[in-house]
């Protein structure tokens, strides 16, 4: 902590703050190496209540690249450049990350996650259920170890999030049984379940670092529509992406009958194609399958509307960045990173 | 609001509290009442979320004695004078219990509740899931709706009493299958999975209401004891309770070897009688066995144990109730609560 409190020293004080800030400020990759450390190192009881708590250390551990806690930290230190502020907050944004993911494996039946077995696959339902719970209480124990003066804001920035994700699921999970789900409730749902939380991630972290109100919404808006192309762009990397590094088999959602931005594109269409596109999805599950569909949707030129789709929102991000009070060089990781979320070929 | 910041009214002002605080408490069945309309009062979003929200409604319809938002209440008016101040959190705390409820039926397989099918046996298990996950939010929400100045308090109150609950849960889950369950095991298990919820309902009204920080542990202490007491003669009702009026089959816990409070201590018994017991509930489920089991716990004086144990109970309740800084006449509920509570016959 500097001390500023002798006004004589004003403004030298202030060029030091600004050069720390410049040597503070890092690239994206940079946060997520910190925040990878800081989740490292929480600790967890064990003894007779390790059937407790293994499972979410194990959940934790998972790495990735910790998009959610690495962009609170690069917000709160572009505003306050004080990165260590939000740790534990940004520990717990990672944690909430975690805890929907034990409960929509169970939900959706997904055996493996990162190539690991997922926690109800490696214990049991029983186990992802209640140490999911635990997580979510964790969260919110953590998320509230910011000072009090901002409690209030991040605590309902928080749990708003929080009910807009459950909700984002619910559709998601009705979208399986529903044959009328159009464009637009996709862009909904995947807003509610994805944006969210990404949105609030950056939001929770200018808040921490002292942002105003309108610079906090806009870095909610920036995370929102970073969010939104960024699940454009799984979609897409699910049909198109690189077997090797996407992490997930290709064609699972063509397998899976997913309501995907690439399905609910090509079904939109009612000429021939869109038509045979609906019969090749009444296949049976596997590489056929995929190999038909996928060929379809090359004719249609799904890749381009996708990209331009990716585009739109990468531009309203874009749009939300310009308007926030932060120097062109604090801006500079955030359009990085829309670039490489979006450009990303895994 | 009473305006008392004139103080030549000081003393005619306090005066009117007090009346106004003698006409304002009630007996416990009367905030029972008021929390039963408020919680008929909450609204939930419907559309196309109905599948959603509506399970929470279920939920919260199911009706019951109220006792934690009673409790709540009860004790925001004692220590304040405003029982209303506590309306929002005390819906809070009742959302928490009814979202454990729905977690819990699914992870002991139990498909009815209060005498209708749990929510996973009316809808399904993904729903039971994700609507008490949507649940658990809410009563957050509710919770931290109180003043700034309370809400570090009653939030980190709320968020370890939670903590506290899973582990219960948990050790209840894991005794299941362990041999070597002593009878201060069951107490620390019942401690967590019941007590911290009681206690942290009275803890949070007392705050509400402006008490002290020992009066508030205290009236946790009070709400812990209460709640193992109960626990205790749960568990005796579940064997000799009224069938009519218990709203659970009795001998549930012998058929489902539930190691309850009455089991450990007749096991506890290494004479014949002890032995005795455990080959009977190795006995396949039904009538006989319950039968069985209920004669031994009978000729080994199970129940007079049980009734001391709850004595115990009542009475650390009572020792931290005398130490609570209110009147005789504030504190004569509560006596009546724990005596309700603890003789109860269903």
């Amino acid at each position: 902590m500097i001390d500023c409190s002798f006004l004589i020293k004003a403004a030298s004080c202030l060029y030091y703050t600004q050069q720390i800030t410049k040597d503070i400020m890092k690239a994206f990759s940079e946060y997520s190496a910190l925040i990878e450390k800081n989740i490292r190192d929480l600790e967890f009881p064990g003894g007779e209540l390790t059937s407790l708590y293994e499972p979410i250390a194990y959940g934790m551990s998972a790495g990735g690249k910790r998009l959610r806690p690495a962009l609170m930290l690069m917000t709160a230190d572009a505003f306050g450049g004080n990165a260590e502020a939000a740790f534990r907050a940004a520990a717990g944004i990672e944690m909430f990350h975690n805890f929907t993911l034990l409960h929509d494996d169970v939900m959706d039946n997904s055996d493996t996650r990162r190539g690991r077995p997922s926690v109800h696959a490696k214990w049991d339902v029983n186990t992802a259920i209640l140490s999911g719970d635990t997580m979510l209480t964790l969260a919110t124990q953590l998320i509230s170890d910011v000072e009090d003066a901002k409690l209030r804001k991040v605590l309902d920035t928080f749990n708003d999030m929080a009910i807009r994700v459950y909700e984002g699921q619910r559709l998601d999970m009705d979208f399986e049984t529903r044959d009328d789900v159009t464009i637009d409730d996709y862009i909904r749902m995947i807003m509610d379940k994805t944006g969210a939380l990404i949105g609030a991630s950056a939001k929770i972290g200018a808040i921490i670092g002292g942002a105003s109100d309108e610079d906090a919404s806009r870095m909610y808006e920036y995370g929102m529509m970073l969010g939104v192309a960024f699940q454009i762009q799984d979609d897409w990397l699910d049909v198109f992406g690189d077997s090797n590094t996407f992490g997930k088999p290709i064609g699972g959602d063509i397998n899976n009958n997913k309501k995907s931005f690439l399905l609910l594109s090509g079904l939109a269409d009612k000429g021939a194609e869109g038509i045979a596109l609906g019969e090749a999805m009444k296949l049976t599950a596997g590489d056929t399958k995929v190999k038909v569909v996928t060929r379809l949707y090359e004719k249609m030129g799904i890749s381009e509307i996708c990209k331009k789709e990716i585009a739109r929102y990468v531009s309203r991000a874009l749009a939300a960045l310009r308007k926030i009070n932060l120097g062109e060089e604090e801006k500079e990781p955030y359009k990085k990173l829309l670039d490489k979320l979006t450009g990303r070929k895994k």
